[in-house]
């Protein structure tokens, strides 16, 4: 059986046999060295300043959206989302939810967000900026800089939901202006899903502290709060936790740097022998976490065909169900594994 | 290491095994059948008619907890709540966030619900009642009977918190008349934290799709919808959804009415070892889940001396920190290990 999809994705042998040890108990000393470590280690990672804080949601990574999104955002602002697929609507729907006014830069598929398409909200008193920085749901990887540059200069802050593209692409919030980050547990960080993470800038944790949160369960003030002493307020899913504190040593042992060239060469790799094998890529910048790839009309007998071979990609839902099919490059992957990969989508199409 | 915690507790060797696997992908067919299954004998387990609807959320209990309480309430409700501890006052806090109005029935440390204490609180116009059916945080165990004679004759719904119940103590949705019952992994099902559920009742149901949820992520009419197909509207954690699947079934086989009766005796065996080394155990009833043991301002000594013996009971918080220590039942537990801790907590205080 091999993943090609992203979320959950092939896993590190050392997360597997982690995850077939006994839990210990997690209200203890040693659990919060722990958990400040993995808060050090994950800011280091982030090019986040010292002062940022980090909350552990025992959630799935639309839970760490809300939460960035409801105790950011209250209906006094007015907030710009890049909407160019499934993920990009969804911070739309949370907004809905918490009646946070918005305006959209609303993508075709297949339209590479541009520059020119931002200058018509310039100077109309944006307060931020909600964006998947790789929209999972199409693998476009939008242009941090071209987006930073236009919030600095607007004076918006910069929400960036990071959950595909962490380890796979390049990100530094200091560098990059980036005042809040999303992140979860089951992408790059090849872990169970059930984790995700909010890191926020100094800047960002004063707003959120201002702000009465609309929810208990997903107010962040409380996790920063209890997160100073390596806690969570609630019972977290502690195997997680354990597995992620490994796995941020892991990636920094390695260095981000190659972390991210490893995948981006995987990406490569896959996307030349595709293109070898008459596939079609789309021609918008993709991040490196995922290759979308063009069916006409087969996109689902296509996915069910490497499911018989024991292969499984990502699937697209609504109405690029039967149009694009996903391949992923994070996770415990090698050339081998997209020879096979390879190999079987050319007898499927051929 | 010997955990007689009350979450993450002592997980069976099958868990342990599953979850040192590889994590399929879960937008398939085969997912999707093993969540029905799982829905079918949850919803036998409990007890609960076959038209009642289950939510696999993956959250804290807390999560499940606001889900319930602000999925089913508003502004317009008027609600009781019992507060006999900690997990009581989370509820009310759960009700401050989401502005709905609520009384309580306030216990003393020590003091025991009786049908007295409520006879105060009808005829007032409630429309719910919130209770955690075992108050976790004391061990005490309310009168199901009780509560749900009052709810039916009040025509109030009854919404439980069996968080730390299920499993260990006699509970039946429809006998006891539960509109909503709350359920969490780590606790008599042993598995990792971070899955949580919420069954409702078809009444509860009707009630629930009328009021628009508060939340996005804890929505869980959207729950409710993808679950007629067996998926969750957001990446779950997959690997805790198959180990529950797999215990569900070890509980059915073993069948309910046993399980329950096991976790009675070891809590009777431990309680009657316990007295006899001249530990003070409350006299309020007490769930088969967890045995409270009074200390005299020296129980994070006892704790902390425990910890070096390898065995780690459940702390207490706030003004009981120094009072009240908590032994677990629930999880794969045995009276070879009570007679370690009985004989380690004897060297302790003797």
């Amino acid at each position: 059986m091999r993943l090609f999809t992203v979320g959950p994705v092939m896993m590190y042998p050392e997360t597997l046999e982690e995850s077939g040890r006994q839990l210990p108990y997690f209200r203890t000393a040693e659990f919060s060295a722990m958990m400040l470590d993995s808060e050090a280690v994950l800011k280091r990672l982030l090019g986040a300043e010292d002062a940022s804080k980090v909350a552990f949601l025992t959630a799935s990574g639309t839970g760490a959206m809300e939460a960035a999104v409801s105790n950011t955002l209250t209906s006094d602002d007015k907030v710009l989302i890049i909407i160019g697929g499934g993920f990009g609507r969804r911070f739309a729907e949370i907004c809905d939810v918490h009646n946070i006014p918005y305006d959209s830069v609303d993508l075709e598929f297949g339209e590479t967000l541009t520059g020119d398409r931002l200058e018509a909200f310039r100077g109309r008193g944006y307060s931020a900026l909600l964006v998947n920085i790789d929209e999972t749901s199409t693998g476009q990887l939008y242009d941090i800089h071209l987006l930073s540059d236009f919030c600095r200069s607007e004076g918006m802050m910069l929400i960036v939901d990071a959950i595909s593209s962490f380890l796979a692409d390049d990100l530094d919030m200091e560098r990059d202006g980036i005042d809040e980050i999303i992140l979860s547990s089951q992408k790059a960080l090849s872990l169970e899903p059930g984790i995700s993470m909010v890191v926020v800038s100094p800047r960002a944790y004063d707003r959120i502290r201002m702000i009465p949160s609309p929810s208990y369960y997903l107010d962040l003030d409380h996790y920063f709060i209890d997160q100073e002493r390596g806690q969570t307020p609630f019972t977290p899913a502690v195997g997680t936790l354990i597995n992620l504190n490994h796995m941020l040593h892991m990636v920094e042992s390695k260095g981000l740097d190659r972390k991210i060239s490893e995948t981006a060469a995987l990406a490569s790799y896959f996307r030349e022998g595709a293109r070898r094998i008459g596939l079609i890529i789309p021609d918008y910048p993709l991040s490196n976490a995922v290759t979308p790839v063009l069916f006409d009309g087969n996109a689902t007998e296509v996915f069910e065909s490497l499911r018989e071979r024991g292969i499984t990609v990502t699937p697209s839902g609504g109405d690029l169900k039967n149009r694009l099919l996903r391949v992923g490059h994070i996770g415990n992957l090698s050339e081998s594994d997209y020879d096979i990969l390879l190999k079987e989508l050319e007898e499927i199409i051929g």
